[in-house]
């Protein structure tokens, strides 16, 4: 028989999500008449910008004809697109990228667990905590995380605990860990890191020759000019970091899957094998040609759109929209004297329950409000005792959910 | 710094690539007016359907309207397509495949790669020689290939030779295997397995607890009710095969990246670290949900229309127009006086080189005919002394390669 690869039994069994099924469950089974609230997700329900429409419509009817059919996917995508990203995303904030830096992919998910497959297993790996868990499974999968401790803590991961009293930024951690993720804006605590933290991570990481992993997919909702729109703002970040992003949250492209990643030349991993340091560039090139496509002609010209005037309107409304959401749920959470802290440059919110665990503020809010939220301890450890409400919902909803919290007797 | 997976390396010079790229050049430097004509690539030509392109141009609508937006996409899929393939595919040949043994996905190359993340290093792999480097590579990376030797083949990979006298069909190995990689119609000898054999080889992997890993990429170029349309139309196989299949060579998908992936529920893996058995079904599902997501919604929809009248009926004008040329050029192979095999439930068809080398066929090609076509080299070891052609081009210049290769002198 074929024998797999155990680490898939450590995380196939999800119990946080199953005990939040069975709460929903046996509410729906008592109130079969009230709707839920579903404030828990990171799925996006804004619709498509008119202008990706186009552009994706135009792209079918090029692919209906054998002059202008496009067969394969340039394996690190289509030049058109990667050309906007690093003039629009990049050379507006006098930031040097090029081209050949920018890989088009189908989004976070695939960076994170793609980049799992260049680096070997013998990595130490840091995370901050709390944080989504999608960076944990990845490396438990690729068998870098030990075994769970009763805390549900990973034995060979550094965990940089983000605490209330550090407004949930990590601290340099003891043990020097080979790979730390970053990500910032934040999910779930919803907290941006700003510049000058961020200068001294990337000093942190020269100084230690440790990569960076930094994880911008929320960057478009940050408004604040303190915090730096890519960490390659930042100087020397080019030489320790890779930075990812996606069209999913401010373009509505959950489902289309369209993001990248910006891996510099300068970056090196190295080589046991070999005894010397390999560009990580030219490693990730390799594997995207064995193990994944860059997305179809039809989405890179619906995420190229992006950038014209009408995308970029488009995205600003989409942000908007959420941002106005994330407003509504904190005025409501302040009228219940609620202590929060996001939702200001980023769609989450983070809840400290003042009942001490999270569960019993869950309960509340879907027992009282009718509202759906997400426990901390979905997110690690030290997301026990918060609770946290997203913005990607519509307005109406949004604004029904924020009169029953500002109502709720805490 | 951080650390490589240094199995990349052993793939990243590819030597044969550059080989065929130094010719071209060559080539072109001096023959600059002249038009080559490509007869290398598995890439297709033929443009979509126009009912999949309604069914796309719907599905942007949809997408465009918050009462019909579409998030983030099922892990395994729409159930809209897996009941439509289902239906068409296996129910119609009286194979029961149930709707969660079917995983949507972004095509064969994510099939292959992606079972070796469940798969532990551990495993003895077969594949069979000549055939497509995919499974190899894959491999490679995964740490389960072993060195290369002086005959390009790697240390820990045993080789199912398919040789001339036994009309390229693979023999069982000395060595148990246990996984073997099957691909049939063969690409790139363009042969095909009869029933008969496909049986013996579902009996050789009961017997031997091996699991079949079954590319049927190609299964809609069989026309022969010889040859099975599924492997599962093979008694037992459920217990023993996974079958891969793809909508890009037949429907033009190659750039959209749709297939899908059959794992019966019945098929187990062992773990030697529980010392127990566990459903690939189970692990599969998981390792899609930290590894990809399935297509959009609007390249699913696509695939569905395929399922329609006149999407059944365009398929088979794309497999009639692609097996037409391969005709043409059997022909043509025929009049040089030229030994191959394939073309014939097969869009490739498979030279051998009449003086011993391929790379000697490969340049007279090139510089008589002015045809790129593939050397055997690569595709293996024992693709050695054989090149390969493709049907998958415009059919004008089909009949253009056709004439000349007709009157080349060999």
């Amino acid at each position: 028989m074929a024998l797999i690869n155990s680490q898939f039994l450590k995380v196939i069994n999800d119990e946080i999500q199953s005990k939040i099924d069975k709460k929903v469950n046996q509410f729906r089974a008592i109130n079969r008449d009230v709707k839920l609230i579903k404030l828990d997700s990171g799925d996006v329900i804004r619709p498509l910008a008119p202008c990706v429409m186009q552009a994706m419509t135009s792209a079918i009817v090029e692919m209906g004809d054998e002059k202008t059919f496009k067969g394969r996917t340039p394996t690190e995508g289509y030049p058109f697109l990667i050309d906007a990203i690093v003039r629009f995303n990049f050379k507006r904030y006098k930031v040097k990228i090029d081209p050949d830096e920018v890989f088009i992919n189908n989004g976070t998910k695939e960076n994170i667990a793609g980049l799992g497959d260049i680096l070997c297993k013998d990595n130490r790996i840091a995370v901050i905590d709390p944080v989504s868990q999608d960076y944990v499974e990845s490396n438990v999968v690729g068998n870098r995380a030990g075994e769970m401790n009763e805390n549900n803590q990973w034995s060979h991961i550094i965990y940089l605990d983000c605490k209330k009293k550090n407004d949930f930024m990590p601290e340099f951690p003891k043990l020097r860990p080979d790979v730390i993720y970053l990500s910032f804006p934040n999910n779930p605590t919803g907290c941006s890191m700003p510049r000058e933290a961020l200068e001294k991570w990337v000093k942190y990481a020269i100084d230690n020759d440790v990569l960076i992993l930094f994880d911008a997919t929320y960057k478009s909702f940050v408004s604040d000019p303190a915090i730096p729109q890519t960490i390659y703002e930042i100087k020397g970040a080019k030489k320790v970091a890779i930075e990812f992003r996606s069209f999913s949250k401010n373009a509505g492209f959950t489902g289309l899957h369209c993001g990248y990643i910006i891996i510099p030349k300068e970056i090196s991993g190295y080589s046991l094998r070999i005894d010397k340091s390999v560009s990580l560039n030219t490693l990730w090139r390799k594997r995207q040609a064995i193990k994944n496509n860059a997305p179809s002609y039809i989405i890179q010209r619906g995420a190229e759109a992006l950038f014209s005037a009408e995308g970029l309107d488009w995205v600003q409304e989409n942000i908007n929209y959420y941002m106005t959401n994330a407003q509504v749920l904190r005025q409501s959470l302040a009228d219940a004297r609620l202590k929060f802290w996001g939702g200001v440059n980023s769609p989450y919110i983070w809840i400290e329950s003042p009942y001490g665990s999270s569960w019993k503020l869950f309960d509340k809010l879907l027992e009282e409000c009718h509202i759906l939220s997400s426990p901390g301890e979905r997110f690690g450890a030290h997301g026990k005792g918060f609770v946290r409400l997203s913005s990607f919902a519509n307005e109406t909803k949004v604004i029904m959910a924020a009169i029953r919290i500002a109502e709720m007797r805490i």
